[in-house]
């Protein structure tokens, strides 16, 4: 309380827009932070000159790292939202809307911090600092499953196959491709690292008899 | 300086193996911290409180939680080597020694503090505080690879299959399903997750004419 007493000072006679332009300039600037030091190494300090306004001013919007955090996350869910929707626009199949899934999602971890932040809070807070970030992980299984089962009543993937585990299986491999990739190429070798994945993988799922949409599927991955 | 000269009255008249004693309970000790709160968020009162010494006494044995982190990744080191032992020794086959290898480090990772730390602090340090611990995942690439190698050879998995890549695919899948593991059920439902990693891909991996080798693969994962 005493805090935000003080801080109030702070507030610039801002204009509703102004104030949302603020506050997602200061969500940046905890994504990058978080991004380079994690969760427990961000200080509010920092993510203020990141930011480039004062202590106060963040606080003003954020009483608490944890808030923050939790805005990066929902953040990040927005973007995720975006990436499902593009998938499915230039998508002919079910299929094909998978791997694109997985490729929009993969450009978006390499161009946006606030989606680099929020999977790395998803993989370092699983200890109950920040309560259920696992949550990230279950916002993909349902709709990667979704498209699964659509792809396998299209006839492309194996009928019989278990969509709800290729679900988890996909969307924890790409958690660990992408956590590989950030410690040893800073992300440069994530997308042909997401080709490989499906060259290994499609051969397995796909229907006999389709094994000749291979080829196109891989040229989309 | 200050600090070492300082704490140079906490040292015990021990034994050599005294010593080593200690040293291990700390290693252990800075393991659980470690899987608690993370690299950044950890310290070394804590790490002492859990190993019931002195802060002195840790410092006495490791001058910098940098050096702990590196011991909990070195201890790391020598138990997978155990585990690509042990792998070697059950198995027939080349392709049931990689189906092993998995199990037996998912075994690891479920009942041993020291691996569950490595993996963390790999997880979770991609970002210069600690250098090359992305080293990790190549200390298990490359021998991956070289099994692959070998399951190709004996005709069990695929002529052609780029053994590199299916390598580098395995290590990340098995980090992201331990990642996703301990987010959502505290690595409860890691076995079951790496055994369904298995049923889908190797139906993809083995060589035409040896798919009947695939039951009893998923027996042993």
């Amino acid at each position: 309380m005493r805090r935000l007493f003080r801080l109030k000072g702070d507030r610039p006679v801002a204009t509703q827009a102004r104030a949302i332009a603020t506050r997602k300039g200061i969500v940046d600037a905890a994504a990058s932070v978080f991004v380079r030091h994690g969760y427990a190494g961000a200080s509010i300090s920092e993510i203020a000159d990141e930011a480039g306004i004062t202590k106060g001013a963040v606080y003003f919007h954020f009483r608490s790292k944890e808030l923050l955090a939790r805005a990066v996350v929902d953040a990040q869910d927005e973007l995720a939202t975006q990436v499902r929707e593009r998938s499915v626009a230039g998508s002919p199949s079910a299929v094909a809307m998978l791997v694109a899934m997985v490729r929009e999602l993969g450009v978006l971890m390499r161009d946006d911090v606030v989606a680099r932040a929020s999977m790395r809070l998803a993989v370092e807070v699983p200890t109950g600092e920040l309560e259920d970030v696992g949550g990230t992980y279950e916002a993909w299984i349902g709709p990667t499953e979704h498209v699964i089962g659509q792809a396998v009543a299209e006839g492309d993937l194996r009928a019989g196959l278990d969509a709800a585990a290729l679900a988890r299986f996909l969307v924890a491999a790409f958690t660990g491709m992408q956590t590989v990739s950030v410690a040893t190429s800073q992300l440069e070798d994530l997308m042909p690292r997401l080709r490989e994945m499906w060259a290994i993988v499609l051969p397995g799922i796909v229907a006999p008899g389709r094994e000749h949409i291979i080829p196109g599927l891989l040229r989309r991955a």
